[in-house]
């Protein structure tokens, strides 16, 4: 059966700077993600299409989700979700909370991507962090909607925050994106109303790539940096071959 | 052409309580396990010897290689050395440090196991923690012996010091040893000068073995914990399969 | 007049397993103990029950509410209280705040014991820690009940989670159980539900109380750790003789 | 155009004894200084009112309002709004977050000054300082209220809590206030209420006056810490001349 | 027997203003209390000495032995000793670290008090502290000397720094003082040279003091912090009653 | 007078990567800046040279320093210094404690920059930053060549290391250098031994510059990043207007 993944983004643009190498190398090695924007980043994300004239919060969401699809795409995601659910700030309840712990049953993944836990530059993605956990470990529970088949224990990752050290952030696990690098590059272009963060996500995938050879003896060009919360638990400590 | 690994123990009990399972699950799966013990923990790791009538520096450390080295048989290592650089505290100087790099680019280990960064109870751990890394370091370096082949980046496992929390060590990796734990556990018991840690060892083997299954779901009876310290450079983020 | 403490417990079973001990040795010391399940954990912490045929959220209730009745019953425990207020998520609001401030101010603790401020494993573990934490500090404010007599500053020792390190909790405080480890196992062997857990909290005594020998030179088999929240205050930093 | 700051302050008196330096210097040197006191603190920060007879919850507030407006003038406080959001808990809707983004807007503040982000002693205090935050990331929000011009960055400074290592609060930005101790002693005396605190926070400036001289070479008798949020952005390494 | 104590400081005034409350209140009670002067302090902590025409190396270390001798009979201390290793830096080597292992076991101590673990300020606090739990670590050792006893696990507990904070050093033990403030005035007194520094610990001990009575409900006026660098073993977690 | 300022380098290449902004940025404006070299990086920091037939250590040596040379011109640099001490791993005694010490009596540095305090990729970096720092504090004792005036307190910034989360170092102060990124790129491109680096140190620049731009609403291209070892002793906490 084929793995899934899950990715729990704030906004309708972070899964592409922050998680698209991941999505497209994964996608592209058949498993099948599932992407929810909770929100669209439609007041505190958008600053491009607010100086536009005539500009309404409902155009804006969908230009916004027209650019998320185009991305999706971009990166081969399987199925893409917009729950608008507003931004700065979000509003995360209870019936959130369950409609995704019922995404996570549904979705089975194999691992799951979401935000850092601090971000003194933005609220909202510290607090999709908690969310995205805590949905986890209510689809855990079984007591919760019995007879449904409970969640196993999917390792969950943190993306890369915009300025990484002032979050508190750890990137303890990189990632080799370098195949899907194209796909990412692709993707990124699709966020036409953020223009001025192509070249700086760029950069981050240099960066991370140039660290990842450092850190592996590796031919890496491009990586993405993550913080796994959980201990990894492996069968060996011999570090993989590395791509061929 | 076979793997290597490579521990480096402070004393020379020191890898079998710590490292036993990741040495006899390695060595089980054809990986060539060199143990370098630097000292014998003669004076401050021996006080059951020390009780007995008689006793001298010299037959201490005669009886811990003794030990050492039936437990090394037990656990598969393939190549152990007693550096006998003294204990309470470990004298390690400029020639032992180019020794032991010397030693990383004979071996070029697959990856490196050695003690956590502090230890407020023991002082050789956390030296011989910095000599091992920096070791490693020097090795790498091409003006170190020109000529030979510098080393590569082998990951760093701090392995799991006595009280854990109490040296701020942080488990970030959960092996699975359940199928080498009757190895580890015989090789525990070669070491006759400490049977009151037997059992408290066995049971910290018992608590990361359900901590590795609760962090995925996998059936796991017997763990060890390690600390990396470098950053996991991975191709996926999909877990392992676990053991069939 | 008599001591008090108080223990503020998110689920039924966690006042067991994780301060079992400090509650059974206070009681046999006269001290009257309160300890208040904030919930059953029936959603979240009763797998087993689940697995039986035609349960229901009021039955698991039920059968947990029995199993730590009887619980407390075997450590001595003055008063418990069943407060019924959900789980995974737990449901604070300012009225079970003011509760809990009520209860602070009738029972007077001399100290309490409730869950440390992280656990990624567990939402309500660390919401009820910030909860107990915050009805204390209620119950000490002059304009709260203006009229009734203000809470003082006991201590707040946090008790241990299920994977400690993963919690960046810290044991500071390590208390000596063994006179009463009977009682804590009986307790225990009252969770019938949750079953695999008992040896696990065996070893989890077993291993801090070796290490409370470690430093203090006492003779010492089984222990309970805390992390006090608050700096000891004292009189003396001669240790204490210990039991003789 | 004259530069203003805004101070968020939990209760009536903090921002005399965290920020009333930094509020009468900047105000001597035409900085028009807004002060929002969310809350009078008459529940939690009164006691000595509390103790007379007749007291009730509005006569604490008439009088902590008094108090505070006396301290403001004088500091030179431009501006001072009092929020009666009530305290212990305070309570923070997204009303009052709005509300909050709206002065940022109005005021457009060089800097910020706030609570600590931890108190183990206070549950207001870092709700505050985590509101007063998020009210600004708020107000940089284009579509937030669009056609109003958004808030740049203003950097974020901690005021000094009552006991600052139990709070993980690390002073990074020490303050010279000398040359308006007089005034800050002076609106220390306005709390009658709370005389207890007068000499403390008389010697926490003379310890930071120290401490700054110490870390200068600069004559400096009364100081204040703060921890700044964000990463000083400067065109010179070469520290300040100090005052003449 | 008496109980005792061991205070190893690393500059020959350093005892007076970090300890000489904890000093002269265990005196008090009859503790015998041993300081260990490392150095004097000669070279980067007499300034004023400095500052006399014609002084000299010897004749700096002559004054501060005569000053710490004074302050040490103003506190009760039982032994002192000046080991004159000189300062800034401080010479530690393993002839030293034998040296005071064999003290440890001389003295027995109930306790140990030492410097912080860090300090960006003076560097030889930070090797003291380490030198001076590594040589209680050696005279654990069965091997060291055997034949003699071998020391058992003494709590360590480390003094407050000059700027708290900047050390990062956490103050988890308060000490009330109260009854010996006298005392430890009076020795903080005799340090001539470094009036400067009169007042300052001073108003420390005013601030522990508040602080301590603010975390016990107990009469405190002054105090000294300490970060206990092990866990408290304890048999009860009720708080002492405090002084009568 | 003109200001100075003072540059501890542990390899001949470090201050450049890591400083030539600064250094540009002081010089150009009068700052006369001194560079320490401690060594050249021969062993460890010249892969490229070695891979040339016949290196020799002298040859390596000898073409490190033309390359610093010419850096330091392109820099602006006031004096260049190569003590030559050795690396991987640097000797750093007593000697050369000295005479680091005199040196910063004789520069009179308005402030310091040198290495963080950790790094596990290089042993040499972290020794580096601890051995500046204390000859800094040796500089102030007054016991230490009396008769010398004694330094001040400048500010110590450690810069960035290569990859910043795995050394533990946090930028808290970004330096705007866009006026002289040309000198700096130019210093950059005489390093021809390690072309490797050239773009890498040149998206540091750049993604320090968009960090410095969000942090203060300025507008800034290049930027590098340092950690205040001290806190800030400031006037004011009104933001410097930028530049013009």
């Amino acid at each position: 059966m084929a793995k899934t993944a899950l990715v729990v983004s704030a906004h309708s643009a972070d899964f592409v700077w922050r998680a698209g190498g991941a999505i497209a190398l994964h996608a592209a090695d058949g498993v099948a993600v599932t992407v929810v924007c909770l929100s669209y980043g439609e007041r505190g994300e958008s600053a491009k299409l607010w100086r536009q004239q005539g500009m309404t919060l409902e155009k804006v969401k969908a230009e916004r989700q027209k650019e998320a699809e185009a991305a999706a795409k971009a990166l081969g995601v399987a199925d893409i979700e917009f729950w608008d659910l507003g931004d700065y700030p979000i509003e995360l309840g209870q019936a959130s909370l369950f409609r995704l712990a019922g995404l996570y049953r549904k979705v089975r993944p194999a691992f799951v991507l979401t935000h850092s836990r601090e971000d003194p530059y933005n609220r909202d993605h510290p607090l999709v962090s908690q969310f995205a956990q805590e949905a986890r470990i209510v689809a855990q529970a079984h007591g919760h909607n019995p007879g449904e088949t409970v969640l196993g224990a999917p390792p969950v990752f943190l993306f890369e925050p915009h300025q990484p050290e002032q979050c508190r952030w750890m990137p303890n696990t990189l990632l080799d994106i370098t195949p899907v690098w194209d796909k990412k590059r692709a993707a990124i272009e699709c966020m036409a109303g953020q223009e001025h963060l192509w070249e700086y996500y760029t950069r981050v995938a240099q960066q991370r790539g140039v660290q990842a050879a450092r850190n592996s003896d590796k031919k890496i060009a491009y990586g993405e940096a993550y913080e796994a919360v959980f201990p990894h638990v492996v069968e060996t400590l011999v570090p993989s071959e590395g791509r061929k």
